[in-house]
């Protein structure tokens, strides 16, 4: 592979010139905060895997701060991974020859085999900045000149809230994280969700099909603010009935109440991060991140959140997610979504579908999103990281 | 993969001039008639999946007549068949968007979720002509400026036949379609069926190679007719001992009776199919067609037919397909070719293995084979294709 | 591929001009001598499967000398194992044609369907030298101009010696035959045998690494004779205790004894021959072989050897060997080479990883080796000769 290639044909990438970047951005965008895990899954003293972008790396918890390293040794390249050896708290040793780095900065401190050897205190394995946020752990994967900006620019606003108590479920999804993107914020794939137990024990309505009108659409692309495309459903038309021929064949689920029982937007920021405001329900925000695992897999981070302001509202919220949310929302209606990722990885895993789909109007706000990500990419994940 | 491109490396196709065109058509040739299912299979009103060619299909009898469309929404790719719905008799809609299409003419008729884009009424999916003959569902698979020529045309002359009734069976055999054509009509081949069940049971005469005469084997190929090779068993020189070094290790079966025990021609005829006159007996003629299903798959479509002229005789045929031609000739003696060709399928399936065989005198309708199918292509089923 | 062309990418051989040929041999070097089965494995009559450098072989013991063809018909490719048939002692015929072939030379000496071609007598099938020694068989695989040279040319020295007893097990291993080889050989390797019950079972001394001098490590060449790299321990520096932040958390097992209980050396041999002297214990020396089966697997062919001049010996070695070598050696102390063969696939399977190692003062021997066989290559295998 050439050096400075893509994942991707360049023959295909010019043909998409407004959304060039995002096409080539097959395995994600370098030079970005991403969740990896549940803090809850990373317990002090425990090594975890985790990969990321098609970088496999290792997290540690020491002394309450998770540090992450690349999985790989210098030298021949094994996976720490294989027979984890960790000798001191802040140390990792290599199995195979104990090449010893720092978790934290990942400079090769000793090598046990060889312990004169030159390369002692000049090499550094790979490290990734680590934040904690609202119960996930985010690492940055970035080039080595490329100072991280705050975690705030990479996630959607008012995600990092005080006032927001979150929680989260994680899967593993095989589809490319750009086919699990766009389904979320698909105003038009409603229509899959209509039967979703999740209308019925909500008293929600649903419409069939969401129409964003494409000059409403808001770009945000602010310096130093997050980059995304939202969507305010106000703006939209909602289709009721489907009809075949001039029949109706099927229905969306309207209620007369006094309450607002609608979802008021959908919104998605870079790198993979989608907001969707009342939803589940009024006062409820639901935010997803569709993070690059491979090619063909991202991982599924769901969180729903909500504004509390007493220890009381706060436990009502958790007894709620674990008998509502998690059950009905996440893994009912979220699981419709995998589905459909999955039927679209079967078209778009080759890399000529994305020229040639065939988007309609209400697909608007997804060409805005690519075009978006093409202005604003940071850099590309390409072979060469890997 | 370059526009126009073949499955198949340039370089080696320049190496065989005279049938670079054969070799070129790894995944077949378009714009040709191919049995995909039995007639039996896909009953009224429901919704059958096939592959041809590596273009996957759903079919559907309506009101007696059977429709055919490719099984992909032109809007983002995804399979109708992932979950079918059909709310009206004549139109299928995609389960993601509720796109809708109609199954005479694939033509987009309507969007469930979206009832009034101007991409209804204006796109079409593509659809393939479909007839059906001898208890077979043929489709044409063409471009869509190609007029499909009558079915005649691409099958073995007599196939339509009317007084001609037939019984078929189907299999998946995991091999290219071209191996399967080449080992059904190779003349020598005969040599694996010598311990065939089918010898005593026929009481028929079979010697263990069937010698051909290059030049007196007929290539077919007038305008409007079936282009094919055909190997009249007369001509040839048939050989009834195998010896190595002068010592007969192994015997034919050479019977002594009043009336003929011999099968009396072979022959293959664009797109795919192979006729063997007086086989598996007398007055039977088998009929096989090897449809490329995917560059390592075919789909063996197997038929016996007889002249009958009575409901009698009719019923008599039936109930000795199923006694003797079916378990003794499709599921013994083809079972041996079965074998034979996922045999060869490890070798061809590399490119150059077709640049690496040593063919011999006897090979020679084969190589006809090869270029009568350069010279009457009718299109080549390329990447762009899929 | 274009004719001539490598396994591994051009562009990346060029940047490691001084062992260029070494990273092209990633299925290995043509014209060596190859163990590929144990001779108690190849009975006389019986027809046995190998594959060497990725070419499919037959053996078959005739009179009690093996002989070895390619196991692919020259015709349509198909192998005779899918069926073999034997018919004389001296030939093998293809199940599909009958093309039958001399086992010695492999001249095509009959076509059982097809006696009067042209082609008889004058093809063969490829043949391969064979060669038996110290319980293994060993064939030649080599191009047809290339004279055999003799097999203790390609074996470490001493290996042939006629006192020596030897036992041998042979195992299939999922790696590159290089990663092998370099993981026996690797000096700083014996970090992971600090553990093998080996250890205590023969009251050995065992350092956790083995720090080669560069400059004394001797590399033979000459004319004729073996072409290997020596590495005695006596140059080395033992490494004895593995330090994290000047703290011993590893330690090697130090005897005080009044005899020698220290490995003495190792030394690798093209093609693919390592020989460790004085172990697993003293007067035994242990000789593997990395026999190249594909890209990503190779045959791991191991022995002990012990110099005897008595029946008595010889009958005490023979229990030894079953009691202690097999398991404790074979089954324990290499099992952990083996996982860490398997562990450096991963990295190495990417030909670009040869380039983004990092290799440090105690790998010196390895670059010796890589250098060694850049330029002493009889011959690399390529796609064409597959």
């Amino acid at each position: 592979m050439a050096q400075g290639s893509t994942f991707v044909d360049e023959s295909l990438l010019e043909k998409v010139p407004r959304w060039r970047n995002y096409l080539a951005a097959k395995l994600g965008f370098r030079n970005h905060w991403y969740p990896v895990k549940a803090s809850s899954d990373v317990i002090e003293g425990r090594v975890v895997q985790a990969t990321v972008l098609g970088e496999e790396i290792l997290l540690k918890r020491i002394n309450g701060e998770v540090k992450a390293i690349r999985d790989r040794c210098l030298h021949r390249g094994v996976k720490f991974s294989e027979k984890v050896e960790c000798y001191t708290e802040d140390t990792i040793t290599c199995w195979y020859h104990g090449f010893t780095y720092k978790w934290d900065g990942g400079r090769l401190c000793d090598i046990l085999a060889s312990p004169d050897s030159k390369a002692i205190g000049r090499r550094a394995v790979r490290t990734y900045p680590v934040q904690e946020a609202k119960g996930l752990v985010f690492v940055f994967v970035g080039d080595d000149d490329y100072k991280a900006p705050p975690l705030a620019e990479d996630v959607p606003p008012t995600f990092l809230d005080e006032d927001l108590v979150m929680h989260c479920a994680i899967y593993e999804v095989d589809s490319n994280w750009r086919v699990a993107c766009e389904n979320g914020f698909d105003g038009l794939h409603v229509y899959i969700h209509r039967s979703s137990e999740l209308v019925p024990d909500t008293m929600r309505s649903l419409p069939i099909g969401h129409l964003a009108k494409s000059g409403e659409v808001e770009v945000h692309e602010a310096f130093g603010a997050p980059k995304g495309v939202y969507d305010a459903f106000a703006n939209h038309t909602s289709i009721w009935e489907g009809k075949v021929d001039g029949q109706v064949v099927v229905t969306g689920t309207k209620r007369v109440s006094d309450k607002p029982t609608r979802t008021t937007a959908a919104s998605l920021w870079m790198p993979c991060g989608l907001r969707v405001d009342d939803f589940p329900d009024q006062d409820i925000t639901q935010f997803e991140f569709y993070v690059p695992v491979t090619e063909e897999k991202h991982l599924y981070v769901m969180l729903v959140g909500k504004r509390v302001d007493s220890e009381q509202d706060k436990e009502h919220f958790n007894h709620e997610f674990w008998n509502r949310w998690k059950p009905i929302g996440f893994e009912n209606f979220n699981a419709q979504d995998i589905e459909a990722r999955l039927a679209l990885q079967k078209f778009y895993r080759r890399d000529t579908a994305w020229l040639d789909e065939m988007l309609i109007e209400g697909d608007s706000p997804l060409i805005k999103w690519r075009e978006l990500c093409h202005r604003h990419t940071r850099g590309i994940q390409k072979p060469e990281h890997l």
